[in-house]
């Protein structure tokens, strides 16, 4: 299994309901924030991807929810690439405690290429070639 | 004190944080709910209004919470237009129980009128007549 | 295919992204309103059975998002029971336009019953037969 | 003015609306998680406050939007105390870029203490000196 790639988050009141854990529907703006910070640790900011007119949308998302996460705890995301190719690309993520391990969430987004106009495409060479370089590097 | 319009909301799990009640922040989605139908209510869609690149950004916003509001509970938002003119538009809110007129949350939104470009303008004739004839019948 | 229940939701700014639709993580929380209102809708609050002691945490969620849903849209949410046993609940959800079948975000939430100590129980009878009757009536 | 304590957060999808730019309820988690890092700085953590049975509800909300804040922009929210008594705390925010001072959201909270049955009570001492010595030392 791939090292991955850490972003670390702190749970805010925001994140919590009234259970006192993380709402389950949160995850996923951290998932963002994570592969976000992975794509820019790779060398591009996904910023600079849209405003050369190419967006990764989310195809679809898996998630499993283990064990609940609290207010103020500060979490790692471990953020790694499944595959690419010129259609999609696979994403893996787990959130851990900072001084544990336990996996309390696992996931998996997978995206397509699409263009400004809002068209699925298939992801231009350089585009391609940069994924490829980070599925080896990890 | 105009009877202004109402809208009904029911708080879900995900408005909750782990003190069992409403997040303070998520308050500012029920206005712009609440201030949508009260819009569409007097005859104009606010989607319209951006189709003609007139858009009503958020100013200025104050909130006084009372007393909080608690997971599944049904509430009212009356909403109301406090005074416009060509430059901005005053609005405001009171969050109740169903059944009783204690006052939870009251709030109030200042907003400009901004052209498709993002600059604020005056606002246009058709639109001030809109909002005043909004004023009146209330 | 079961009928299932449906549930309305208008489309709020607070939605939608940059990109000008629903965030994608924003529809758990459509589907946690969607299935309250369902088992409501069935005969029974979720809040009295929280007040019972049990709750129905989301143990696992899978989407694929097909078609974008945008600002201001009226959807309906068609929700319906896949199974049920003593272990867990399963759901599906699926949103569509007010005036057309095309479905457009797909997804499912498998949930398991919790005491109010947080521990996975078995369901109690009369929840299990609550369940039970709402998968015969779809 | 006092120098105040600077969080930074960058801008996600998230937080963004159709106009592209950070929806104006978002501006309120982002305060919420600059006052409790700047909590923690002065040497306690938030929710060892409310271990204690001690919290600090949000009575009053004010901001004002002067520019907005985009989509993956490094921000810094200054945040400092405006006064604090054994019956309410004043806490001011000011969100910039990272490169440049130009204040984009204004915002005060006014917060009263309140204890673990819900009811507003008086700042028992060492809260209180607490919050006076982070006053002294803005």
């Amino acid at each position: 299994m791939p090292e991955g790639y850490i972003h670390r988050i702190r749970v805010r009141y925001a994140d919590t309901d009234k259970m006192g854990v993380v709402y389950h529907g949160r995850y996923f703006e951290w998932f963002e924030a994570a592969r976000t910070e992975m794509i820019r640790d790779g060398g591009m900011a996904y910023s600079e991807l849209e405003a050369q007119g190419i967006s990764l949308p989310v195809m679809e998302a898996r998630c499993r929810y283990r064990r609940s996460v609290s207010y103020d705890e500060l979490v790692r995301i471990r953020t790694w690439m499944g595959s690419v190719d010129r259609a999609k690309l696979v994403l893996h993520y787990e959130v851990m405690g900072e001084t544990d391990d336990a996996v309390r969430v696992e996931a998996t987004t997978v995206h397509c290429f699409m263009d400004g106009r809002g068209r699925a495409i298939r992801a231009p060479k350089e585009v391609l070639a940069f994924f490829k370089r980070m599925v080896e590097r990890m």
